[in-house]
């Protein structure tokens, strides 16, 4: 039976509880936002002794579910103020479910020094770690594997978590042990570091799987779900061959690519950071270059890579559409060398790399470096690692940098940094920004796959009409599949296959002995919604937060010429009263 | 008849407006609070284009009143997201109003380039003023005193404004051409800044006054008036022999004096900076120094004072109780010659003061410099001017510099720094930063007077009962009187004196010829907050936003080893539902 495991940074104790009933349902996001929301007082500073962190597997991450292995971290948002759920791939949430975690809850605040988690099957160790302040996630990731041996996972912060950066995300590390998967929104690495802890180590031993309640059962419609991704084109075609970058090309011809910090939506160099570069590239490279990789056992949508160097050896596993859009057109920056390097550097410092992008972006309006220049990117990136004030602003994000330098121009929403879509050309993700429980965050109900791929039917992105309606039914959608475990993009194959949600139904009946509908399902996913949006309303949040910035609602964007024109009205309406 | 002149920055136009009947009760921040909420869009950007700057002298401004002399400037803030009213002393509103000006609305945004607005009996013109850029706000008094006369009046804006520094106040010039007259809290100079106005140029020729409709009348108030305010123990004698930092050892007395960034309430130093030691200097060191000093003709009160060098020549002028604390005691400095060079840096960057020296609490907290370190407090005010990242962040205030150097102990509400009053051991005031509707401001509602002072009745400064209900009577009284144009010093001989209030809805009477009671005029002062919690409201604030920083709920502070204890409850119960 799965524990839960409640560390005192504080008092620098460990403590196992059993899981209360009401608990038994939920995994991943549900149960981060439900103890976040139960636990934490909304008002409290999100760096101060009072907030927790909460990490915790989906409900059928561990099990042999196909592409399953997500891991939820939630908290009190230093970036947002918001309750905030960040969730990332990678092997720790499996190692995680194997140890018999349901979920680690960090409270507390160490008084001094630096701390490290060990979680084995029989064992739980909170370990001094002064000899690892200050390291980068790559060099610490590299010594935790020669401490402990290759099949840990490890959970950590770079240095901008440390310095409690509100642009700190935490680190998993993948299969070959590159900590290049994040659960990056938000500054939860801010949090991690204000309690002074810098890693989790997972030693669950051997590879295995969690036993399911009914074993056939389980099989049976794990198969059919694999068939379902397996069929639809997104899971089974574009991501395998040309991962999330794909979308490069798609969103440039759509004019929704925010180019040079949102003032166009077309990239002239688009071609060269699209999913079909870096094919090219892995391919002329070779090396160790790869697309079709996958980032945790069992998943077979395989859209991650490992980009290569013209030497073939890695310059950065994965570079995702997100970082090749907040990196790459965002700072007007159109090769995937700088791009690369840029996303390792974020990597290893423990930034997320949208946010930094977005940042970047807002620093190049400000002329501290000019837009296109990816020598001066990675310098102002380098002054986070040496701590250097600018450094610090920087690692603040984007909304931060945007004050320190006076630029009106600045594309968040409740403080963190819009995404790879401008909600001016993809309306209906310009909803999601707007009214998302955690800012402007387009994994919380991402309307661009029916705006844009046509995916779960067709809404025009530059018409206002249905777009309010769109982004509530999958921001329901997207609070339940982050709490089963499975990655967001087998949403692809939901949306369009009706076989596939009474599949997921059907696992975790079979897994847990639940008779949950597909009914039941929507319904975690809004109470999920619920539990977040009344911690929000406690911290003082309301319909004001759920605005875009002015520029976007009077500057036109091309190549449309349009505007965000949604108005306050239809954003109310997504959650209602 | 005055009227409303209104500036339109976008267009470089100027018109002329008549004042509509329902303003022409309205004067100061009653006038500022209602145009900024009739006419600002609550969730505006507060440097963008859609917010508007409000300058409006008080009611009895440009009468023969005594201590008459106040400026408002209203809008929305950058450093607090509320509306925000900051006043000011100086000649510049008398001077307004003797142009028949009821108020000045400054709008929209100059695409570039930078601007001075002169104005006088006859004509008003925007002038281009691109040679005043960057320029300190004593050397851009003293250039306009040489091209204008002495008899100007100048409102302007310093480096910091320009930068939009969420720190930046807007300056008053004194009789002497001092620009040391701040409308400092809450950012008002980078609204300025944002609009590219560098300076308003007041040429009003030579001294006059409105004449008042019952001209008797007001003579006989005014002279009653003047008697109210001479015979009160603090506002005839206190304040006039040792200005305002008499309370430096009143409040170190009573344990509340803020010290090293509120981690006490005494200061083993105080003495060294108190308004008795202001005194003595000057006496020792005579020169240009002077205490008793009026900031604008026909005060009655004479706070002021001019702190002379070791060589008698001026230092600064003046040094204020709020600031010698801030500069001071906040930052382990007990040194005045120490204080008044801050301060002068302070003025001349256009900083205000109080948010300046929490600021550099917070910095010497995070270990930049040495609590205690005068010449380090001046390096760090002088990278502001040299713009440099540290220098930026600095200018937007503590609660940005607490965020980019990982600082959990920031004490603001609203994010704007609180005042030289703990509000553990005076707790009537930690009640009006709380729920005062522009953030951590003590003028708002100043409870210290009965707090500490015993003006207006007693209510122990330790205990619970009775702060919130104080606090909400002196914030409407307040309301009233920033919309008068007295001074707010007249509020400690109106709490006691039964006669002075009368008086002062008599002189308005005259002036006017209204027939206001009393009642009438709380119920001004009720409406102006009725106005401003309206705006907040809509920009999204609520009662989760009237809290204390965590650290005054748990930390205890040092003599008495109290926390901040009032109740949210009663928080709330400040403006009821």
């Amino acid at each position: 039976m799965a524990r839960i495991l409640r560390i005192d940074m504080s008092k620098l104790t460990i403590r196992w509880e059993d899981v209360p009933a009401k608990y038994e349902v939920l995994g991943g996001r549900g149960l981060t936002s439900k103890i976040v929301a139960e636990e934490v007082p909304p008002t409290c500073n999100p760096l101060g002794e009072f907030n927790k962190l909460v990490f915790a597997p989906g409900l059928l991450t561990g099990t042999n579910a196909p592409s399953s292995g997500r891991l939820s971290v939630g908290s009190k948002s230093p970036l947002t103020g918001t309750i905030k759920e960040a969730n990332a791939g990678g092997v720790s949430a499996q190692k995680l479910a194997n140890c018999g975690i349901k979920a680690i809850v960090v409270e507390g605040k160490a008084d001094r020094g630096c701390y490290a988690l060990y979680v084995s099957k029989d064992k739980t160790e909170l370990i001094a770690a002064d000899n690892c302040k200050g390291l980068g996630t790559y060099e610490l990731n590299k010594q935790l594997r020669s401490s402990y041996g290759d099949r840990i996972g490890v959970i950590c912060i770079g240095p901008a978590g440390e310095m409690m950066g509100s642009n700190a995300g935490i680190s998993t590390s993948d299969q070959e042990g590159h900590p290049g998967r994040y659960a990056g929104r938000g500054g939860l690495g801010a949090v991690m570091g204000s309690k002074g802890l810098k890693a989790i180590i997972i030693d669950s031993g051997k590879p295995s799987h969690l036993k399911a309640k009914n074993a056939e059962a389980f099989k049976t419609a794990a198969r059919k779900f694999t068939e379902v991704l397996r069929k639809h084109p997104v899971t089974g075609q574009a991501l395998p061959a040309y991962g999330t970058a794909v979308l490069v090309n798609i969103l440039n011809e759509a004019g929704g690519l925010p180019t040079r910090n949102f003032s166009s939506g077309r990239f002239e160099a688009a071609a060269s950071i699209s999913g079909e570069k870096i094919a090219e590239r892995v391919k002329e490279r070779g090396g160790k270059g790869k697309v079709g990789h996958s980032c945790h056992a069992g998943c077979v949508i395989k859209c991650s890579n490992i980009y290569p160097g013209p030497d073939g050896n890695v310059l950065c596993a994965p570079i995702e559409y997100e970082t090749v859009w907040s990196l790459g057109a965002n700072c007007g920056i159109g090769e995937l060398d700088f791009v690369a390097r840029l996303n390792y550097i974020c990597n290893d410092l423990g930034l997320d790399t949208i946010e930094a992008g977005v940042t970047l972006g807002v620093a190049m309006e400000a002329g501290i470096v000019p837009f296109g220049d990816g020598d001066g990117a990675i310098r102002l990136l380098e002054e986070v690692g040496q701590g250097t004030p600018l450094g610090r602003v920087i690692a603040q994000g984007a909304a931060v940098t945007g004050k320190v330098f006076g630029v009106t121009r600045v594309p968040v929403v409740k403080g963190q940094g819009m995404p790879a879509y401008d909600p001016r050309a993809v309306k209906g993700i310009g909803v999601t920004y707007g009214t998302s429980t955690m800012g402007a965050d387009h994994t919380a109900g991402y309307s661009v796959a029916t705006n844009i791929l046509k995916v779960g039917g067709f809404v025009d992105p530059l018409v206002v009409e249905g777009q309010a309606e769109l982004s509530r039914n999958l921001q329901i959608a997207t609070a339940f599949l982050d709490s089963s475990g499975l990655c967001l993009f087998v949403a692809f194959a939901l949306l369009d296959d009706s076989e596939g949600l009474p599949a997921v139904a059907e696992m975790i009946n079979a897994q847990y002995g639940f008779a949950l509908s597909v009914e039941d399902l929507l319904s975690l996913g809004k109470e999920v919604l619920r539990d977040e949006r009344s911690f929000n309303k406690a911290a003082g949040f309301g319909p004001a937060h759920d605005r875009l910035p002015e520029f976007f609602l009077h500057e036109k964007l091309p190549p449309h010429d349009v505007v965000f024109d949604v108005s306050n009205d239809d954003l109310d309406s997504v959650h209602g009263a």
